[in-house]
């Protein structure tokens, strides 16, 4: 016998997505469940961003004091590893949900812990810890907001070799010796940057040419020269034949190449996939373990009734947590709409519309150097069939990053719709850029014409001071210059 | 017998604003010559922004690496204040202006060195070095760009005492023992956090209740806070009333109250005058002495012709290096309109108005913590007659920011226009703040909607995200709240 119970809405993972959109359906006064089978507060809070900022920014702290003369000669020590980790610890709270349990009964939402399936339409059954059942029903929405896991590659010996994911990296009590990490793009790269600083001896196995593929190629440039001045062996074309786990528990990586690498640690950051394989999709004609496809407003295609929306990593739009958030305000305020049976805003831009993620997702790597972009890279602008100008300006020479470090080296790359004279994309590269982000954030969102931000005058002696030689140098690359 | 000579446009002054004035009228195909009589570059790259943004950015890199666990054991050591002096005379060129020649070459800009007076109607006087004079005439424009000077107030004995202005206290070769600090503006308390951090035991006196008058009131309050927590003595209410320094060139200085304080140095830094006492100004009808009242373009008022402009400090619209570029470069566009016969573009926001002066002017003051203010403060805008609401948020609270520093002190204020939901001013105070600035700058330039800005995400984890939550608390302080 298992009991049943009703509410407006019923969602699927407790994480910042689910957290959001709780946050809005409860604020259109509908009654709201989140179901968990882990922490509340998601990857982001345990596994992924919080620990893993928090394992960079002490080297980053350090290395922007040593690049200054003046506060050089006063670091005269090393990282402390220890504090380091005792800090990330700290801000992954112990791995305990207890704040965040309290947020969520703040808002009046009620905490399910367990596995949760869809059992039909607008219906959940969730495994409890206890072993029992429990039956949920959704009068109009059910979101899922369960997320994605590190997805490990068929590779012979992997899975019994027990590799780092993610989630070890971002987890780990103690510094390997040494450490060999597959993969080419943020996680890797991070990890990369946060275990060498932390004095692991680590070395990066890109299968491709290039790191960050999905950035301005200057980008994976300048951070590949950064590891390898902080001492990591980067390695490009490296394809992994095999992994095997000797019974000391060395890992030992060969490549294609016949060449092998041994190591106490390999950290495997090739790829995601959703958390759907367990979700009873099956039940309501979808198919289990696919990412789930939505529209604008997050609601899941191909089933009817429109009462299952999707938010966050598992619809696939934008695997990052602030993407996951936003597209839960969104998809949170269209239940909430449609339940009061007010219209929705589905114009470009309007209220029930996840748009930035097609035109303006931010996204900020911390290594050394930062990467920041938001928008189209000048490759996706064109092949998007946009008249593209690209402007490049060597963040070196604005006056403030020379100010902010000696010998700063970074680059910066906007990329301007001609035809409606307006920003699609911006790249920052160099020491600190994340903070730079979100000037070009607003500028690409608000379409603000490029007339109008020559009236946003960047304060001197500021890093943002590139904004103007953006400027200056589409000016003076232009044919018809506007003045 | 004195050489004539006519130009298009002659330019009184060759810092940042007359540079980038004549860089405009020579893009316009204009003969230009700068007048300077000290050296090229003016009073930001030699007195001003970049020596002491130089003095004080590696106080504040030490700063951030003293406030995170993990990089804090590492700085074992002081500031090295002769490296930070050493790092000072190189972003001040050593005093020299070889560089800033070159560039005026390179755009094709003639540069006459001497002191220059109006003359009457586009006619300069230039005395030169040798003790000759030169005649220049001008077939568009004059632009006056000749900025402003530290002020000193009649106080007894104060000129007698030399004390330090803006320009000794950013290009002091030694280090003082001790200095006290008149004033409480921008000046004021980035010197007095500058030499206290290079080791001078200094203290800083305000006539008034508060520092940095002009922002938001929380700014200064926090302001006091930091530089307290450095060592700075704060005395509020401090009224000078004679200064007098020995015959060991200790300085004293009575206060009203009776009291007296005795420093190596005394900085004064109460105020600026224009540059405008010896230019000729009562040959064109206008008075010795007077800040030059300008309209939106930078025309002079009250000169018959419209061949008189002024742009930067001496304009008195805002005493700001890159506001006055800002307007060097609309005067300039200006100037090459109107000499080409072409029609002025002077609605708001259009090529040939400094707009931003009103409603959008920016700027950091780079104390420990930062102060970044756009647009209008709480007060501003409802004495501007705005229906406004206030949105305060505790930048500690930001996950971004807590990552960046143990224990992060600042705040953020967005001031919001009710009627037309848009934001007229944001204040950020805390470490680093300069950097978050520019966001609001492009935000209040395009007067971007807040519903759009919700479309703006800030990347997670960084300090930007208290864009996320300025809007949420702007939303649920809302009576009829969006969404």
């Amino acid at each position: 016998m298992t009991s049943e119970t009703a509410y407006d809405v019923i969602v699927l993972g407790a994480g910042p997505t689910g957290e959001n959109l709780a946050d809005r359906t409860r604020a259109a006064g509908l009654s709201t469940v989140l179901v968990e089978a882990e922490l509340v507060g998601g990857e982001c809070s345990y596994w992924a961003c919080m620990p893993s900022k928090a394992l960079l920014r002490p080297a980053a702290a350090l290395a922007a004091a040593r690049a200054v003369a003046g506060s050089r000669e006063a670091v005269t020590g090393t990282l402390d590893a220890q504090a380091v980790l005792d800090r990330r610890d700290s801000f992954a709270s112990h791995w305990k949900d207890t704040g965040q349990v309290g947020w969520l009964d703040g808002i009046g939402a009620d905490l399910v812990r367990g596995h949760g399936r869809l059992a039909g339409p607008r219906r959940v059954a969730v495994r409890t810890p206890d072993g029992g059942e429990l039956v949920l029903t959704a009068r109009h929405a059910v979101a899922v907001c369960t997320g994605s896991r590190a997805a490990l590659p068929d590779v012979p010996g992997l899975a019994e070799a027990e590799p780092w994911t993610s989630r070890d990296a971002t987890s780990s009590l103690t510094v390997p010796g040494s450490l060999l990490v597959v993969g080419g793009g943020v996680v890797a790269v991070e990890m990369a940057a946060a275990w060498q600083a932390l004095g692991s001896r680590v070395t990066l196995l890109v299968r491709g040419r290039g790191l960050l593929p999905r950035t301005e190629p200057f980008a994976g440039e300048l951070v590949a020269d950064g590891l390898r001045a902080a001492g990591v062996a980067v390695r490009f074309g490296a394809e992994v034949a095999r992994v095997q786990r000797d019974e000391i528990g060395q890992v030992t990586v060969e490549l294609t190449d016949g060449s092998a690498l041994t190591a106490d640690e390999v950290l495997y950051a090739t790829g995601r996939a959703p958390r759907t394989d367990d979700l009873g999709l099956a039940t309501v004609g979808l198919t289990d373990g696919d990412w789930l496809a939505v529209d604008d407003t997050c609601a899941v295609r191909g089933v009817e009734g429109g009462w299952l929306f999707a938010a966050g990593d598992v619809n696939h739009r934008a695997l990052l947590t602030h993407q996951g958030k936003y597209q839960g305000r969104i998809a949170g305020a269209a239940i909430g709409a449609l339940a009061q049976g007010r219209p929705l805003d589905t114009a470009a831009w309007g209220a029930h519309v996840a748009t930035a993620d097609q035109a303006a997702v931010p996204q900020v790597v911390f290594t050394e150097p930062e990467v920041a972009a938001v928008g189209l890279t000048a490759e996706q602008a064109e092949r998007a069939g946009h008249r593209v100008r690209v402007v490049d300006y060597d963040l070196g020479r604005v006056a403030g990053a020379s100010l902010q470090a000696d010998g700063y080296t970074g680059r910066a790359r906007m990329v301007v719709d001609e035809d409606r004279r307006v920003v699609l994309g911006v790249t920052f590269v160099g020491p600190g850029a994340g903070e730079q982000l979100h000037a070009a954030t607003v500028a690409v969102t608000a379409e603000v014409p490029l007339e109008r931000l020559w009236h946003a005058v960047p304060a001197y002696p500021t890093v943002s001071e590139v904004w103007l030689r953006l400027l200056e140098t589409y000016r003076d690359s232009s044919a018809a210059a506007p003045e």
